[in-house]
């Protein structure tokens, strides 16, 4: 069993005689308190595993880092089992604290809109260049994603439980696959492994998620300068609008057999 | 076209000729920013509709409300399109603003745990005594909830793209159903459709998603004294500890033909 499985007792009902209980696989979800120089600025509840690719790709997503060069260091925290991970800068003075609580806390005098918050993502992470990023890409190469998405989602296969991610290559194969219950962490996962490899560049790659996609998961995408993103479930409008305003492709729906395309269809052959 | 749902262009490919542009229907997705006393609290990612039943809902959560009786007036913003909804209180001095950010910024100085995280909810919401709340329901009833449900989210079976949340009761009606781009939005929308209604008493309801059951969803049950918490799909490790503490039952995997019990099966008959 790994760290991102554990067992509870459960009762079955409907399946066969039932009553009795018995052990059952679940995802674990645990809080893990992201710190940078000493100071919690996040505390999310994900799937153990990952912690210091999940805290990195947090904070490029954040816009606090740019590169993995940014990071000094990431130790966990205290004894196993803490849940806290820290993370020291090369720059500590050049975080700005604010930015990390943005996102949840607005500060606009009339209210907000989808265009408003494109641009305030745009103003930290522009949009991709045509030029730049995953383009003339087959929609041949689209439909080999989801079976091989599949094949590295073991857990997903046990519980049912866990979202996947992972970044894949013009010639469609999977970089990197991370699981977690929360969507926006295994994204945060993946993306903080490309960033902290030494060859980290994930401009040249893909986003793949298992579920849907939503405005966050576009944003994070542009903030690692990912051209293409896909899901194997639907956009959202405001996931939509901001891939066309950034440059990106947006595929919904993917399948073996097909699959929608609601923007950059041009970066598509 | 209601206001979950709006339209955007699609080529889709690998069904029929393909090739050619069409409208396509998305769920939409846009920010709201939720005021207290014209303090922005919030800014979250949600599908239009049912504003004040989502700000509501959010605030007693988050354990800044109690009952509907706490709030003097919940009052969209500005203009119309403004994304910001505004919420005066009868007792505004009582509002532990602090209170509001610490599901973000942990304040621990060893990390976080399962543990500590249901206790530190508990502190605030009490668990369900065994003698309150849904009980004694009937399995047969839970065997009911996925067809009703189903027929509620005329939206999902459109775009795909939208979580359910919905209140039941010990006969299996559905009292209220909400979709929202965001899970979690969805069930504060059920719960602040109730707090908001003159008879409102939740606490002898069931709590029936679309989806996964996170622990996020039990707090949020727990919030609303909420003891039969159902799921059509997995439920985390979290979720079952917090409702094993809490006096709740948890089930996951609800179908017609059958449900996992994870917790609290002396609620069920």
């Amino acid at each position: 069993m790994n760290a991102s499985l554990t067992s509870r007792e459960v009762r079955r009902a409907g399946a066969g005689p039932g009553g009795g209980a018995a052990p059952d696989e679940v995802a674990v979800e645990e809080p893990l308190e992201i710190r940078v120089e000493g100071r919690p600025v996040a505390v999310t509840m994900r799937t153990p595993g990952h912690d210091a690719e999940l805290a990195a790709g947090f904070l490029l997503t954040e816009g606090v880092i740019a590169r993995g060069a940014d990071i000094f260091e990431i130790s966990e925290c205290g004894v196993s089992g803490a849940n806290a991970i820290e993370v020291t800068l090369r720059q500590p003075g050049a975080v700005d604290f604010a930015r990390l609580t943005r996102h949840v806390f607005g500060s606009s005098s009339c209210g907000v809109c989808g265009k408003a918050t494109i641009e305030s993502v745009h103003a930290h992470h522009p949009p991709v260049p045509a030029g730049e990023g995953l383009r003339d890409l087959p929609a041949a190469i689209l439909g080999l994603l989801p079976a091989r998405l599949a094949e590295g989602q073991a857990v997903f296969q046990r519980t049912g439980g866990l979202h996947a991610a992972a970044l894949f290559d013009a010639t469609g194969r999977i970089l990197v696959l991370r699981e977690d219950v929360g969507r926006h962490n295994a994204v945060d996962k993946v993306l903080g492994h490309a960033l902290l490899a030494p060859d980290a560049a994930t401009g040249g790659c893909g986003l793949l998620v298992s579920g849907r996609v939503s405005f966050e998961i576009a944003q994070k995408a542009l903030a690692a300068r990912i051209a293409v993103v896909a899901g194997l479930s639907a956009p959202t409008s405001l996931a939509v609008d901001f891939a066309r305003a950034s440059g990106q492709a947006l595929i919904g729906f993917l399948r073996a057999g097909g699959h929608n395309v609601y923007a950059g269809n041009d970066r598509l052959r």
